[in-house]
Protein backbone atom coordinates (compact mmCIF):
# COMPACT_ATOMS: atom_id res chain seq x y z
CA UNK A 1 0.00 0.00 0.00
CA UNK A 2 3.08 2.35 0.53
CA UNK A 3 3.94 2.63 -3.81
CA UNK A 4 3.10 5.95 -3.45
CA UNK A 5 5.05 7.32 -0.72
CA UNK A 6 4.35 11.33 -1.69
CA UNK A 7 0.83 10.61 -1.29
CA UNK A 8 -0.80 12.52 1.44
CA UNK A 9 -4.13 13.50 3.09
CA UNK A 10 -4.26 16.53 1.06
CA UNK A 11 -5.83 16.11 -2.15
CA UNK A 12 -5.49 18.35 -5.31
CA UNK A 13 -7.48 21.59 -5.24
CA UNK A 14 -10.38 22.96 -7.24
CA UNK A 15 -8.86 24.68 -10.06
CA UNK A 16 -10.44 27.38 -11.93
CA UNK A 17 -11.70 25.53 -15.14
CA UNK A 18 -11.38 24.87 -17.39
CA UNK A 19 -8.43 22.73 -16.70
CA UNK A 20 -7.61 18.88 -17.27
CA UNK A 21 -8.26 15.45 -15.11
CA UNK A 22 -6.60 12.43 -16.58
CA UNK A 23 -8.78 9.43 -15.01
CA UNK A 24 -6.39 6.22 -14.82
CA UNK A 25 -7.94 3.09 -13.06
CA UNK A 26 -5.38 -0.05 -13.10
CA UNK A 27 -5.63 -3.64 -11.92
CA UNK A 28 -1.79 -5.30 -11.16
CA UNK A 29 -0.60 -8.39 -12.62
CA UNK A 30 1.37 -10.88 -10.49
CA UNK A 31 4.68 -9.44 -11.69
CA UNK A 32 5.58 -6.07 -9.85
CA UNK A 33 9.31 -6.37 -10.17
CA UNK A 34 10.58 -3.02 -10.80
CA UNK A 35 6.91 -1.22 -10.68
CA UNK A 36 7.79 0.79 -6.95
CA UNK A 37 11.08 2.38 -8.71
CA UNK A 38 9.73 3.06 -11.92
CA UNK A 39 6.56 4.80 -10.23
CA UNK A 40 8.69 7.19 -7.89
CA UNK A 41 10.32 7.85 -11.15
CA UNK A 42 7.49 8.84 -13.20
CA UNK A 43 6.38 10.84 -9.92
CA UNK A 44 9.19 13.05 -9.91
CA UNK A 45 9.44 13.01 -13.64
CA UNK A 46 5.75 14.80 -14.21
CA UNK A 47 6.77 17.59 -12.07
CA UNK A 48 8.56 18.90 -14.60
CA UNK A 49 5.81 18.95 -17.51
CA UNK A 50 4.51 22.74 -17.73
CA UNK A 51 1.11 22.64 -16.58
CA UNK A 52 0.98 19.83 -14.14
CA UNK A 53 -0.86 20.88 -11.43
CA UNK A 54 -1.14 17.89 -9.03
CA UNK A 55 -1.56 13.83 -8.46
CA UNK A 56 -3.92 11.78 -6.34
CA UNK A 57 -3.73 8.45 -5.80
CA UNK A 58 -5.65 5.75 -3.76
CA UNK A 59 -5.81 1.65 -3.66
CA UNK A 60 -8.28 -0.85 -2.82
CA UNK A 61 -7.02 -3.88 -0.90
CA UNK A 62 -8.66 -5.90 -3.74
CA UNK A 63 -6.15 -4.39 -6.11
CA UNK A 64 -7.78 -1.59 -8.30
CA UNK A 65 -6.02 1.63 -8.26
CA UNK A 66 -6.97 5.01 -9.22
CA UNK A 67 -4.72 7.72 -10.37
CA UNK A 68 -6.08 11.00 -10.74
CA UNK A 69 -3.69 13.38 -12.62
CA UNK A 70 -4.43 16.91 -12.92
CA UNK A 71 -3.28 19.27 -16.37
CA UNK A 72 -3.78 23.33 -17.07
CA UNK A 73 -4.42 21.84 -20.92
CA UNK A 74 -4.17 19.44 -23.31
CA UNK A 75 -1.07 20.55 -24.33
CA UNK A 76 0.11 19.60 -20.89
CA UNK A 77 -0.93 16.47 -21.39
CA UNK A 78 0.14 15.65 -24.44
CA UNK A 79 3.85 16.47 -23.67
CA UNK A 80 3.63 13.93 -20.45
CA UNK A 81 1.72 11.16 -22.76
CA UNK A 82 4.61 11.51 -25.19
CA UNK A 83 7.60 11.72 -22.87
CA UNK A 84 9.99 9.22 -23.80
CA UNK A 85 10.59 7.62 -20.75
CA UNK A 86 7.00 7.82 -19.95
CA UNK A 87 6.62 5.86 -22.96
CA UNK A 88 8.91 3.33 -22.34
CA UNK A 89 7.45 3.04 -18.31
CA UNK A 90 3.95 2.99 -20.15
CA UNK A 91 5.59 0.15 -22.00
CA UNK A 92 6.29 -2.05 -19.61
CA UNK A 93 2.84 -1.35 -17.56
CA UNK A 94 1.57 -3.55 -20.68
CA UNK A 95 3.58 -6.23 -20.56
CA UNK A 96 4.50 -6.54 -16.82
CA UNK A 97 2.93 -5.02 -14.30
CA UNK A 98 -0.74 -4.26 -15.46
CA UNK A 99 -3.93 -6.91 -15.72
CA UNK A 100 -5.71 -3.79 -17.12
CA UNK A 101 -6.06 -0.43 -17.31
CA UNK A 102 -8.28 2.54 -18.18
CA UNK A 103 -8.21 5.80 -18.96
CA UNK A 104 -10.36 8.28 -19.32
CA UNK A 105 -9.40 12.31 -20.10
CA UNK A 106 -11.48 14.83 -19.56
CA UNK A 107 -11.61 18.86 -19.51
CA UNK A 108 -12.80 20.03 -16.46
CA UNK A 109 -16.23 22.35 -16.41
CA UNK A 110 -17.24 22.83 -12.76
CA UNK A 111 -14.77 22.27 -9.42
CA UNK A 112 -15.89 22.73 -5.95
CA UNK A 113 -14.06 22.86 -2.71
CA UNK A 114 -15.14 22.77 0.54
CA UNK A 115 -12.60 22.88 3.72
CA UNK A 116 -15.03 22.65 7.46
CA UNK A 117 -13.78 25.71 8.64
CA UNK B 1 -12.13 -0.15 4.58
CA UNK B 2 -14.35 -2.00 3.44
CA UNK B 3 -17.17 1.27 3.56
CA UNK B 4 -17.63 0.16 -0.18
CA UNK B 5 -18.49 -3.83 -0.36
CA UNK B 6 -19.52 -3.41 -3.85
CA UNK B 7 -16.11 -2.22 -5.01
CA UNK B 8 -14.69 -4.92 -7.62
CA UNK B 9 -11.14 -4.70 -8.88
CA UNK B 10 -13.44 -4.25 -12.48
CA UNK B 11 -12.84 -0.44 -13.26
CA UNK B 12 -15.17 1.08 -15.35
CA UNK B 13 -14.33 1.24 -18.70
CA UNK B 14 -13.79 3.53 -21.22
CA UNK B 15 -16.96 4.07 -22.88
CA UNK B 16 -17.31 5.88 -26.45
CA UNK B 17 -16.80 9.96 -25.65
CA UNK B 18 -18.17 12.23 -24.73
CA UNK B 19 -19.25 11.20 -21.37
CA UNK B 20 -19.05 12.86 -17.75
CA UNK B 21 -16.93 11.93 -14.63
CA UNK B 22 -16.97 13.20 -11.15
CA UNK B 23 -14.13 13.26 -9.32
CA UNK B 24 -14.83 13.27 -5.32
CA UNK B 25 -11.99 13.48 -3.40
CA UNK B 26 -12.25 13.49 0.51
CA UNK B 27 -11.00 13.53 3.81
CA UNK B 28 -12.49 11.97 6.48
CA UNK B 29 -13.67 13.88 9.88
CA UNK B 30 -13.77 11.88 12.97
CA UNK B 31 -17.44 11.09 13.15
CA UNK B 32 -18.02 8.60 10.79
CA UNK B 33 -21.16 7.68 12.56
CA UNK B 34 -23.95 6.65 9.93
CA UNK B 35 -21.96 7.05 6.88
CA UNK B 36 -21.24 3.25 6.20
CA UNK B 37 -25.17 2.97 5.59
CA UNK B 38 -26.07 6.48 3.76
CA UNK B 39 -23.03 5.27 1.44
CA UNK B 40 -24.42 1.69 0.82
CA UNK B 41 -28.04 3.84 0.54
CA UNK B 42 -26.20 6.39 -2.02
CA UNK B 43 -24.48 3.86 -4.15
CA UNK B 44 -27.59 1.76 -4.57
CA UNK B 45 -29.66 5.18 -5.37
CA UNK B 46 -27.44 6.36 -7.97
CA UNK B 47 -28.24 3.16 -9.89
CA UNK B 48 -31.87 4.87 -10.50
CA UNK B 49 -30.41 7.72 -12.23
CA UNK B 50 -30.58 7.58 -16.09
CA UNK B 51 -27.15 7.73 -17.77
CA UNK B 52 -25.21 6.79 -14.65
CA UNK B 53 -22.69 4.40 -16.15
CA UNK B 54 -20.69 3.12 -13.27
CA UNK B 55 -18.69 3.83 -9.55
CA UNK B 56 -15.23 3.76 -9.00
CA UNK B 57 -13.52 3.85 -5.73
CA UNK B 58 -10.79 3.38 -3.20
CA UNK B 59 -8.95 5.15 -0.63
CA UNK B 60 -5.35 5.16 0.47
CA UNK B 61 -4.68 4.16 4.47
CA UNK B 62 -4.00 7.79 5.50
CA UNK B 63 -7.62 8.63 4.85
CA UNK B 64 -7.57 9.82 1.37
CA UNK B 65 -10.89 8.57 -0.50
CA UNK B 66 -10.92 9.18 -4.50
CA UNK B 67 -14.33 8.03 -5.67
CA UNK B 68 -15.44 8.69 -9.67
CA UNK B 69 -19.05 8.46 -11.02
CA UNK B 70 -19.21 8.07 -14.30
CA UNK B 71 -22.42 9.87 -16.54
CA UNK B 72 -23.49 9.87 -19.74
CA UNK B 73 -24.41 13.20 -20.27
CA UNK B 74 -24.37 16.81 -17.76
CA UNK B 75 -28.20 16.03 -17.61
CA UNK B 76 -27.66 12.79 -15.54
CA UNK B 77 -24.79 14.68 -13.50
CA UNK B 78 -27.41 17.01 -12.70
CA UNK B 79 -30.09 14.82 -11.67
CA UNK B 80 -27.96 13.19 -9.19
CA UNK B 81 -26.64 16.30 -7.83
CA UNK B 82 -29.76 17.60 -7.29
CA UNK B 83 -31.61 14.26 -6.10
CA UNK B 84 -32.90 15.07 -2.87
CA UNK B 85 -31.78 12.44 -0.61
CA UNK B 86 -28.54 12.98 -1.81
CA UNK B 87 -28.54 16.76 -0.96
CA UNK B 88 -29.35 15.64 2.37
CA UNK B 89 -26.58 13.32 2.65
CA UNK B 90 -24.17 16.10 0.85
CA UNK B 91 -25.03 18.04 4.16
CA UNK B 92 -24.40 15.52 6.41
CA UNK B 93 -21.06 15.26 4.61
CA UNK B 94 -20.28 18.61 5.42
CA UNK B 95 -21.65 18.66 8.64
CA UNK B 96 -20.52 15.25 10.05
CA UNK B 97 -18.00 13.08 8.03
CA UNK B 98 -16.07 15.18 5.91
CA UNK B 99 -13.17 17.27 6.74
CA UNK B 100 -12.91 18.58 3.36
CA UNK B 101 -13.58 17.51 -0.34
CA UNK B 102 -12.72 18.43 -3.96
CA UNK B 103 -15.30 18.05 -6.64
CA UNK B 104 -14.06 18.00 -10.15
CA UNK B 105 -16.99 17.44 -12.81
CA UNK B 106 -15.50 17.24 -16.83
CA UNK B 107 -16.34 16.16 -20.34
CA UNK B 108 -14.05 12.93 -21.65
CA UNK B 109 -12.76 13.64 -24.62
CA UNK B 110 -10.39 10.76 -25.12
CA UNK B 111 -10.74 7.46 -23.37
CA UNK B 112 -8.46 3.78 -23.64
CA UNK B 113 -8.82 0.82 -22.10
CA UNK B 114 -6.06 -2.37 -21.94
CA UNK B 115 -6.56 -5.94 -21.27
CA UNK B 116 -4.08 -8.03 -21.16
CA UNK B 117 -4.75 -10.77 -24.45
Amino acid sequence: MSDHPEASVTPVEAYEPPYYVAVFTTVRAQEQSGYSETNARMEELVKDIPGYLGMDHAQTPGGLGITVGYFRDADSLTEWRTNAEHRAAQKRGQTEWYQSYTLHVAKVERSHGFTRP
